[in-house]
Parts: C-alpha cells; structure tokens; sequence
C-alpha cells in the first residue's frame, strides 16, 4: 500500500467527475483543477492531467471528439478536444470512483490521526 | 509545492514526538509506527525511518547514544540505540513541527474537498 493517494488517481477522479458534469473540455478541465486548488498551494501539472487523459481513454472509460472552436473555419483553426464516457465507461467510473474513495477515506484517517498524535 | 505531504516529512513528526516523550529507542520507534499504522494498510518502511533518524541527527535535532540491551555484557551483546534531543533540538524540533502541521492541515483540506466535490 502506498504512503498517501497518487497525484495520477486523484486528478482522475476529478476528470471522472468532469465528465459527469458535461464539463469533459480537455483545457477547460485543466484550468478548473488548477483554479481548485490556487488555495492550497497546489498547481496540477499539465503534463499529469494528460497522462491521466491517456489513461483514461486507453482503459475504455474515455473517448475523444474534436471540434473547432469558432463557427467559421477560415477565421477560427484552434481545436477543441472533448471527453465523453464509452458505453460502458461511466459504470467502469462508477468502479473506479469506488476504489478511490477507499484510499481517499483511508488517507483522511492517516493524517487526521497525525495530527490528534503530534498535536493534541 | 508537493501534492501530498511527504513520508519523510510524515516520519519525522512521529520520531520527534516520541523524543519528546523519552521513547527514543530507535527499534521500537519503528515497531510503534508500524503498529499505529496497521489498521490503515500502511507499513512505514525500515529505511525510511532510519534515513529519517539519520537526518534528524545530521540536523543537530537528535544525538544518539548505545547501550547494551541486558545488564550482563557476558550474556547480551545487542546494543540499544537511543535518541535523544541536542541543546537546541527541542526548539529546532518544535519549529520543524510547527511546518509540517501546516502542510498536514493543507493536505487534509485537500482531501476532504476532493470528498466534496466527488462524492457529495
């Protein structure tokens, strides 16, 4: 068992989230996770959220469509890439969700009992 | 900024209470880690908790002494290493604590708005 959660689940469990919201927009993800947690000092990497992405896409939970992001094609070029569960990939979410929640619960524990032990 | 509080970090507050409380053997430090931990899945690794002594002492927070384990030198040759607080350990130490109590409350906040916003 790790130490504490992974940076890797718990970016996807907000991706997963996202998605659930209809707010799958790949930049748009990005920035939320990091106007999130502006108050606690923490930038998600991009990088992280794209390995996340991949992953996500890769075991059958994710697919991807594009689309421009302006109406016009001649004025607007830049690429909109947009997330949306598989047929069976919001219950695979659902799954996944689950697990990380467990680990979730089990590190709140660990650190609250970190703190009762070093600072009661 | 770090996404979690690191293990190192985590291990140190433990070690350091535990001097604070005159329960500096260096064995049993481990052994009581691995048993507060237990009910949680985590095992705190032998060697991260020596590399954390190792540091604490090359911080000029801890010092180290040995003793035989019986009182018969004839009979028990295992030496107990004990650790103990420097001149300006304690307040070193309370400093280092003051730090990662910080990070511990940053990390619960984290963690209890990812329960929020995920699992509400």
């Amino acid at each position: 068992m790790a130490f504490m959660i992974s940076q890797r689940a718990f970016i996807k469990l907000y991706l997963i989230t996202m998605v659930e919201e209809h707010r799958g927009y790949g930049y748009e993800m990005l920035e939320a996770m990091k106007e999130d947690f502006r108050p606690f000092g923490y930038v998600p990497p991009q990088s992280e959220v794209y390995r996340a992405l991949h992953e996500l896409v890769q075991e059958g939970v994710f697919y991807r469509t594009k689309r421009l992001k302006g109406n016009d094609p001649k004025v607007d070029f830049q690429e909109i890439v947009l997330y949306h569960f598989t047929d069976d990939g919001a219950e695979k979410a659902k799954l996944y969700k689950k697990q990380v929640k467990t680990d979730l619960d089990r590190c709140l524990g660990m650190l609250r009992k970190a703190e009762q032990d070093n600072f009661a």
